[in-house]
């Protein structure tokens, strides 16, 4: 870059400074409020029915006491709500609303000095001091004649009376009863004077999604490897045949690779291969061919009303659908023909492929967001959503989201969740961290991370913590994904049975969201398309798979009894209480969380090390935990039943991957033990 | 507070979400802008001369190369000048500007993605892999010509040229030479296709004060006890007199406690006692008699005319004046009469003085920051500031200004400078930690800190991280000062003199700004008023004293020492490269400061035990520096002279705090042994 400084004669902004307030009486200050998302620019993120903890610092000059407000309203009602906020240490306040509808709330803070609360303390140090004299009493009758004619009936007149009291002669214990009167602080409270009041400098956006944006297992499958046929090509009805293996293992959600039609031109073929052989299907994600493209099914899926019929077996079985939206398209698909102009020429007229030179994808065209017809291709793009909303999807994996325009998917995703509040969005952008962080911003629900290149305690520890603390937990929810179709780690290539249970049980333990693609997955597959690589032999994403489903080394059987935990115990639906705990082996992962009340608590230890039994001392905060240090209790592991008799802090932990490669403990007070007994806890 | 959650029917501003914006083929996002104060709603500052770094997270859709400008200007003017931003790691930009003049500059950032820059990228990748075709140079060609569109004269001929020697029917190896050619990236940088650039989402203020609102050593001293005749008030005449003793101790600024009139109603006489005597001259801080108020001075002192002679000597010896502006007044003030209504009234009509219940400050009356005539008294205490600017003040000690309204501040302050941008204001606000950040937030230059209460390694070490890094460094100057007339600490009270020698080499050495309040400090002074008091025994604030100044025990002589060493050493004229290093005894604080470009160093050794020898082992970052870690070096002390050989990073120090209390130390190469001749260097 060879720009020098130079002078460029631009019309500058006027030089606003001015910092003279409407009414330089309002005296209060707020700052500091949490939650907040880039000073507010971007929404923070709760479910349904959660609890939000409006913190903020609050203060004023002097020594005046201070109220506050918080005030909340969902986008859709005009009236204000509002809740008291309580003082905590240090100037920090927290209040709490309720978000029990989805879509989008606002609020903001009202603060004043309150004078009323102020004479009372004051008065409170007099009587202590015994310095309180009649003409402070006069003062607060004059403050409850100014909240008389802010109330109206019965309060304006009883408020009145108990002024005209205090001024009425008499000794001062008389006065003194009146002015303590909880009634009386009560009612005067209820007519606070707010005409000086400080609103918050910004209303502040809580997006409220449905609680599947928070908590679920996704079960990834391709519907062409379904058929029970080998070879021949899946259908819907074969997808709605495979629903009872996925909703056994417990899975919340399905999800399938794009089922539109696949491009011809240049498609690719087995294993990649540049030249495609007769028969070979193609990737999925060459998406559009004459029979239509983002709008239509591929026919050798079906037809709509078999998609239909699939949706409705999804839903007896309590299985969301989850699509895949990604918005690239083959040469053959129809927006080429009809809108030339959303795609990139080269000179030659032709257009140009995707490529990251040296590579070259021929089979496939990405959108110019660079278009001057930019507003109509989101449109377009939008309306692809709009069409599968109302075909009943309301899960989307977005394939590749960081290589669309950041601005495009702010706008889109905006638009949809105000006419379905209820839809989701999984962002499949496995690139830079403030990339893959700006997109939950713009309204990602989940996001895949890092998860599957994270082997080691350190590597666990430290990204886990970032994500699931503030403020990246405001706007980013984590979907942990020990494989798929792309990523076949290292970590799995060795194909060690206790190594997909390590990666499974971090995946559904840590992550209150997380997924597998499978049967994959389940079935152990390892094999790299050559070394080095992270690719499947054979994917699926260019052939039809036949996969023995009832193969007894089958993870099925684990899966479904840990989703089955994760179902029984809302300790492991949220990541925001995730606490790790030291191990003395650093191949033994220790952490806890548990539910928003505190009621449910789960403590999961795993073995790291696939090939050999560890053992350390585990050091739990019971404390924290509201276990007794001094007696003992039992650690009872949901996975296989055992109940371990534990005391203290410290406790002896081992295990070896060849049996089990996890603990998923509940803490309970050891119940049945004589010392349990009344007449043993109170000497 | 019985606030119940209530629905207040108010009217609700619009739920404006849309998200489209005007045009969307603007690709780059810039996020997470440094230097920048809670979201950009206060100015950072600096001072004249600096260059200010700033920092962003700028990146766009997809794998096309980006580039960015940072734009500035000084309000004043209105052309925006560009410097170049370059790319660091992680998706991190950086670029710089000087700011030479005070006052309030603007910046913000431009960024867009650089199609040219992408087209060289990817073709040095296509010609590396020797796949480039001639299409591929008439992209170049055509980008080219783009640019020779925006350009004009012969840069626009040239280019033209070169895009049409690019489409000339030639082997690769021509083309290829055209395009690489370093001229021609040159020339097309010139007339980037800034179309679709990004603009940060705020413009961003900073605040450019002058040098010494970041550097300098204060001295307070009560004008009233500065006659040599013991009892005789002293004059601006004995002030001015008393003036080279100030400077040559190496001070900058002299402060003096409030110069006006001083009222008689309920007047305070010594030590604080409700009744003053007759010939008890009263706090400094009941502003206010018949004679005049603020902008009045005090008899006693002198008249105008002596005030500037004051002035005129004190600029004559390189020392600035300070005053203190309290806006308080005694009910003897021509305010009180003059404008009742800036003032509480009681129910039976009298004022309400100052109270902290029980305690009654009847000497005091405050300003009442609600009176509906606020703009008007608002406008009167600026005039104060205005009044004395105008006598040719430029520092000001602002008295407790947490009790007065923050909103009176931030528009006083950004008034102020802008007619005055070389006036500093030094808040004297002993309160809350968000208050005092709030305040310097607003406007105030420098800050009073909690440093008289931080004595331990652990607290000193903790508290000055926390003021010296960011955040809280963009906004905040910690002034420290080891005592005030108010604050005589239990670690002074002992009356030891090492303990005066360590808090003054802690102040002076840890603080580019510090201050001592004289000549109690250098004298020693311990006595409290009572035990368990922070107040001096014969405070000043209530009684002339008289001072030996010549004192055996004095600590002028150290003053002067570290003052010189202050001048000295650019290391010691910043807080921002404070660093702290470990030292393997607790009693023992090490810390370094450098230069901002690095070629000053300074290493500080602090016994903070003022009874006992303490010793232990410093350990040095010697590789930042760059000191290398396997030849001796020399540890040169600037207080005494001696020169210490060191090697390593982990030394020994001693310090006897009968003898010395610290070192303040220049690290050298070993330049006179024969191991640093060059053959000893290249073996």
């Amino acid at each position: 870059m060879a720009l020098k400084q130079t002078a460029i004669q631009t019309e500058a902004r006027p030089a606003n400074t001015s910092t003279l307030p409407v009414d330089g009486r309002c005296r209060v200050v707020i700052e500091g409020i949490t939650p907040q998302v880039d000073g507010g620019r971007f929404p923070a993120k709760r479910t349904a029915g959660e609890v939000v903890r409006v913190e903020a610092d609050i203060f004023t000059d002097g020594h005046d006491s201070i109220s506050a407000v918080l005030r909340y309203r969902h986008e859709d009602m005009h009236g204000w709500q509002e809740s008291p906020m309580q003082p905590l240490v240090n100037d920090r306040w927290a209040g709490e609303f309720t978000v029990p509808q989805l879509g989008r709330y606002r609020f903001t803070i009202h603060a004043w000095v309150d004078h009323w609360e102020t004479w009372r303390h004051d008065l409170a140090k007099r009587i202590d001091a015994n310095t309180d004299t009649p003409l402070d009493y006069l003062i607060g009758a004059n403050l409850m004649e100014e909240a008389a004619a802010r109330a109206a009936g019965e309060d304006a007149d009883w408020l009145r009376k108990q002024a005209h009291s205090l001024r009425v002669e008499q000794p001062i214990e008389g006065r003194r009863a009146i002015a303590i009167d909880p009634a009386l602080d009560e009612a005067v409270t209820r007519y606070p004077d707010r005409r000086f009041a400080t609103e918050a400098e910004r209303e502040l956006v809580i997006v409220v999604d449905p609680v599947r944006a928070a908590f679920g297992a996704w079960y990834e499958m391709f519907p062409r490897s379904t058929s029970v046929q080998p070879g021949r090509h899946g259908t819907f009805a074969d997808c709605g045949a495979r629903l009872p293996y996925v909703a056994e293992m417990g899975f919340d959600v399905v999800y399938l690779p794009p089922i539109h039609p696949i491009g011809t031109a240049f498609r690719k073929g087995k294993n990649n291969s540049v030249n495609a052989e007769p028969g070979d299907t193609g990737s999925p994600w060459a998406i559009g061919a004459a029979e239509g493209g983002h709008k239509a099914i591929y026919s050798e899926l079906g037809a709509f009303d078999d998609f239909r019929r699939f949706m409705d077996r999804a839903a007896e079985l309590g299985l969301d659908v989850a699509l895949d939206i990604a918005f690239q398209v083959s040469p053959d698909h129809p927006y080429v023909k009809e809108h030339e102009e959303w795609f990139r020429k080269r000179p030659d007229g032709s257009i140009q492929y995707a490529e990251n030179p040296p590579k070259k994808y021929q089979d496939i065209y990405p959108f110019d967001f660079e278009t001057p017809d930019w507003l109509e291709l989101w449109q377009e793009l939008k309306s692809v959503f709009v069409f599968w909303l109302e075909h009943g999807v309301r899960i989307f994996r977005v394939d590749n989201p960081h290589t669309k325009s950041f601005a495009f998917w702010e706008w889109c995703i905006t638009e949809l969740k105000r006419d379905f509040p209820d839809v989701l969005f999984l962002s499949e952008a496995f690139t830079r961290p403030k990339v893959m962080y700006r997109l939950a911003k713009l309204g990602f629900s989940q996001s895949y991370t890092y998860f599957p290149w994270r082997n080691t305690k350190y590597e666990l520890t430290s990204y886990l913590t970032e994500t699931s603390q503030p403020p990246v937990r405001e706007f980013f929810r984590a979907s942990q994904w020990p494989n798929t179709p792309d990523i076949l780690t290292a970590f799995l290539q060795t194909g060690n049975r206790a190594a997909f249970m390590i990666r499974f049980l971090l995946a559904a333990t840590l992550g209150a969201n997380y997924g597998i693609y499978g049967p994959a997955f389940e079935l152990l597959e390892s094999r790299p398309v050559r070394p080095g690589s992270e690719e499947y032999l054979d994917s699926e994403k260019y052939q039809i798979r036949h996969w023995d489903l009832d193969r007894p080394d089958s993870l099925r059987h684990l899966i479904a009894t840990v989703n089955q935990i994760r179902h029984d115990n809302d300790a492991l639906q949220n990541d925001w209480s995730l606490a790790f705990h030291p191990v003395s082996n650093d191949q033994l992962l220790c952490f806890s969380k548990h539910s928003h009340d505190g009621s449910n608590l789960v403590v999961v230890v795993i073995n790291l090390d696939p090939n050999s039994t560890q053992a350390g001392m585990v050091d739990l905060p019971l404390d924290r935990f509201a276990i007794d240090e001094d007696r003992p209790y039992v650690a009872h592991d949901l996975l296989t039943g055992a109940a371990y008799t534990w005391s203290g802090r410290r406790n002896y932990v081992e295990l070896n991957p060849f049996r089990t490669v996890a603990h998923i403990l509940q803490l309970q007070p050891h119940l049945r033990a004589e010392s349990n007994l009344d007449y043993f806890l109170k000497p």
